[in-house]
């Protein structure tokens, strides 16, 4: 893609730039997860063969400076695997610069050698910033909306 | 409710019923799944403990009307469960007669039960029909968009 950003799995040694970057997100959206949250779903990004899975973005020199969080599900349309990509973050710093699209496609490629059914993810209908991403990767969103019922 | 439909757990002794409902439904959405996915939708369903699972509404006399099938899995921002109903299903002789509100509600009802983050679902933003329902059981859809890249 010749923008410099490598895209690879969580690992152990990525806590410190993980956590740094989940807690911003997290800001973005205006949410303040419980205390505790953001180190469980971390110990499940770690957790070999949990649905739970991350990737981190990184630039020439090392700084990481994305992530994507994802969520590997059943469905009942066929028996490949779904992946809810959950959240996906650029630190502000280096906005513009193809993370994000780095690390969709990086998510896409890997669904497509492990044989998943589809990629799918969700954004507030009116964050302009990342729409223009989406529907460049995507060819816009899909004909679905989506309704919730919060349990708790 | 008095609408004289009652819910519960898809059973072994269901399978012609649930599998003629779910035939019913794929047609409605004008999808021909491949030979087999069914049969493996209803095994997944009927295998303790598996993240797919389905719920059936019968009318007072037996009469197997409508069905639910739903996937539990992970999230990022809780440690809670997320319910996705992925499939909600009436027989077209037994429409406007509550069974679809009586299979959400009973799936709300489990989900608190259980303890889970939330139940949401999807549907084609044109099925004006469902969305009636929708719009009453939850206040109307919620503010985020679908994107999905197809990967098969």
């Amino acid at each position: 893609m010749g923008t410099g950003i490598t895209v690879t799995p969580a690992t152990a040694g990525d806590a410190a730039d993980w956590h740094r970057l989940f807690a911003g997100y997290c800001a973005f959206y205006g949410e303040a997860l419980p205390d505790g949250v953001a180190a469980d779903v971390w110990r499940r990004i770690l957790e070999p063969g949990h649905p739970v899975k991350g990737l981190l973005a990184r630039e020439a020199d090392g700084t990481v400076v994305g992530l994507c969080n994802y969520v590997l599900h059943d469905n009942t349309w066929s028996v490949r695997t779904d992946c809810y990509l959950e959240d996906l973050y650029t630190d502000p710093a280096a906005r513009g610069r193809g993370v994000g699209r780095a690390l969709i496609e990086r998510l896409v490629a890997t669904g497509r050698q492990a044989g998943w059914r589809r990629v799918y993810w969700h954004t507030q209908e009116d964050n302009a910033t990342a729409r223009r991403l989406y529907d460049r990767v995507t060819g816009g969103r899909d004909a679905f909306v989506r309704y919730t019922v919060k349990l708790v």
